[in-house]
């Protein structure tokens, strides 16, 4: 049911970041869900991981290697290893000690990711015995395998790329990304890694991937739950023959952002266009705020409310639930008589009220589109926010009623 | 589809309050949709409403007639007269300046109230025109009957009615309510009207009914979504021989304030048991936290959560989505080490991780039943809240989709 979303765009290899899949049986035998990402000496791994206090084990030994020098990235579906305690501390560790002693590295240059299941023991000798056939896997153009191979509830694997031309150098930027439900990223996605080969600053690369993230991950919501495994990574492999980008490097620093900021919105967006029952992709956008945090209450209590998103689901302009939802966000001595409300181009409430050119047929028009804007003009500042959502349909009750069966 | 809640109990009729039902064919030609309430000379009225920055014509108007004399209650479902601007306003006064003219009351000592689509125009018409009905039609028992006249998605009347004795006087305090969608009352609710012969001092029933509903009304969600129209009201018409109830008043407070506070508690989570394709009723217990805000928040994370609510639908005691939530709530520097979380009384999580005592079985046996009590424990302090909430099916994305159509 997914929104727009074809199948993957041409995902260009990037000169030193190798990927290997291979299957584990974690949940269904003969799936793949091991991913093993291989960085070339000399890489720097900058992330962003999930702000929910309950997070899971991989993630919090991520946190702590993302200071030192990353060699691997090791991924598992079908377990999120969250919820575990100290044995899925261990258990975490031990997956990349194994992976330590078949690749000669330091079990500390191995960053652990899960997504899955929260709340059951990390098989992990599964994980070890199938490391072996990733190893073997690892190549260069293996993204859209591993794309395939994050996948959990998701209908179709989801990546973007972008190259731009320096100095008569392409420089090259592709990601790739997981998620369907338990979607409100904060600081984080469900899973996103983003590869370049541009040589990069730490400074420089941890500021894009969180700059970044915040424009794109951080800004989608499907169901409003934030994850316990949110982990978003951009590696920099720095084999363009290129000189190092930081603060100061200008244009080349400018083009870079552009390509990563891009593949950042098309791997998140595309997670909401993936989201769980989809039928719509929505973008609420709240303009004119006093300050960016109003501007991202208005637009996530839009977002999150179970009556607009059914009203979606069933292509029904039924705005009242727009204002509802505007005047419960918690803005202070909010004016209503200055807001206005667009669904698409069409203005539907204007100061406050149904707006005296509206007519359910020019709403109806609008919500029979697969892709919806909510506009919220709030009237009281200069700050805007846009984020992407999905809409409520029966198809979600069913996949996360029977998610375990 | 109401989860344990049947025909309704017998309503005590309250001296001194009346209440009048007709059908002014707003939504649907016949359907009961026009109460009246009509409250004994020297009756005094408080009531809370609505947060919502969007409230509704009839609630602007509410609060600004609730400081004086207060002798009618007007209530319309089919249209909730909220969105409607100047017009709505109005209209709103209008239909009260209709009703003072058949009562030879003041317009200003009517009060206003209305529910049901947001954003048509009021059909003051219809309203007007079965006034005469409405009146004839007066009595003080016909609470059952209005219990069914405010309705909307409802699918059962609510009420609830509780007499003491004092110094060999009969006090009764019996009330109404509905709702069952956009129900997350905030310092109010959809619609209750609650009435007392007690005699009560303006200042006591106007902390009575704000204590009552607060703990009653606030503390229940279906679906987040603050309604535009909630009004919750408090007559006390003072018919009862009985000496005026000020804060000094002690035993005869007591009483009253247990019985007031338990017809507010039925009523509200009435709502819930009849909340919107609800198939289960359930508690959400914070306990152990370091003020009360953050006892309410890691409860409403529960409680709103559409991965919990499709598991709880489920009968799936998938406690990972609970732990996620919990872990999202906001609480600063939550420590999950010290967390415990109980399904029933079965404990699923301890120190943050699955119990070791923790069987499916156990959980599966808990999840299965009709009513059931998530409790959380943090583990940070002396402070308890309590709200009630249900799951989310798929007639709540069926009744939410075709609500207009």
């Amino acid at each position: 049911m997914a929104v727009g979303l074809g199948p993957l765009p041409t995902l260009h290899p990037v000169p030193g970041f190798e990927l290997g899949i291979a299957s584990a049986g974690i949940k269904r035998v003969g799936r793949k869900d091991v991913v093993v990402m291989r960085c070339a000496e000399g890489s720097r791994v900058a992330g962003v991981t999930t702000t929910n206090a309950f997070c899971a084990a991989p993630v919090l030994i991520t946190r702590e290697r993302l200071a030192g020098e990353v060699r691997y990235l090791l991924t598992n579906t079908g377990n999120a290893n969250a919820g575990t305690g100290d044995d899925g501390l261990a258990n975490a560790k031990r997956s990349t000690e194994a992976l330590a002693q078949l690749t000669q590295v330091d079990a500390e240059q191995i960053l652990p990711f899960s997504t899955g299941v929260i709340g059951e023991p990390l098989p992990v000798a599964k994980i070890e015995a199938a490391l072996p056939a990733a190893l073997a896997d690892l190549a260069e153009d293996h993204w859209a395998q591993a794309a395939e191979g994050i996948m959990t509830t998701d209908t179709l694997p989801k990546g973007a790329s972008r190259q731009f031309e320096h100095d008569g150098v392409i420089v090259t930027v592709t990601g790739i990304s997981k998620g369907a439900g338990m979607i409100r990223p904060n600081m984080a996605t469900m899973l996103g890694y983003i590869a370049t080969d541009a040589k990069v600053s730490r400074d420089v690369l941890q500021a894009l991937v969180r700059d970044a993230a915040n424009k794109s991950f951080n800004r989608i919501t499907i169901d409003g739950d934030t994850s316990t495994n949110d982990c978003c990574m951009l590696i920099a492999t720095g084999q363009a023959k290129l000189p190092e980008i930081t603060a100061a490097s200008g244009e080349l620093f400018g083009k870079l952002k552009d390509a990563v900021f891009s593949v950042f919105m098309e791997v998140a967006q595309a997670i909401v266009r993936d989201g769980e029952g989809a039928t719509k992709f929505v973008t609420v956008i709240a303009n004119g705020g006093g300050n960016a945090q109003e501007c991202l209450d208005v637009a996530y209590a839009v977002a999150h409310s179970p009556l607009i998103k059914t009203a979606l689901f069933a292509s029904d302009p039924n705005w009242g639930r727009i204002l509802a939802a505007v005047g419960y966000a918690g803005v202070p001595e909010l004016d209503v008589s200055k807001i206005d409300v667009f669904l698409g181009e069409v203005c539907i409430a204007s100061q406050g009220g149904r707006a005296a050119s509206y007519t359910e047929a020019q709403g109806a028009e609008v919500m029979a589109r697969e892709e919806i804007t909510i506009r919220i003009e709030l009237g009281r500042g200069e700050f805007s926010e846009t984020i992407w959502t999905t809409d409520l349909s029966h198809e979600y009750v069913k996949i996360n009623a029977e998610y375990r069966t």
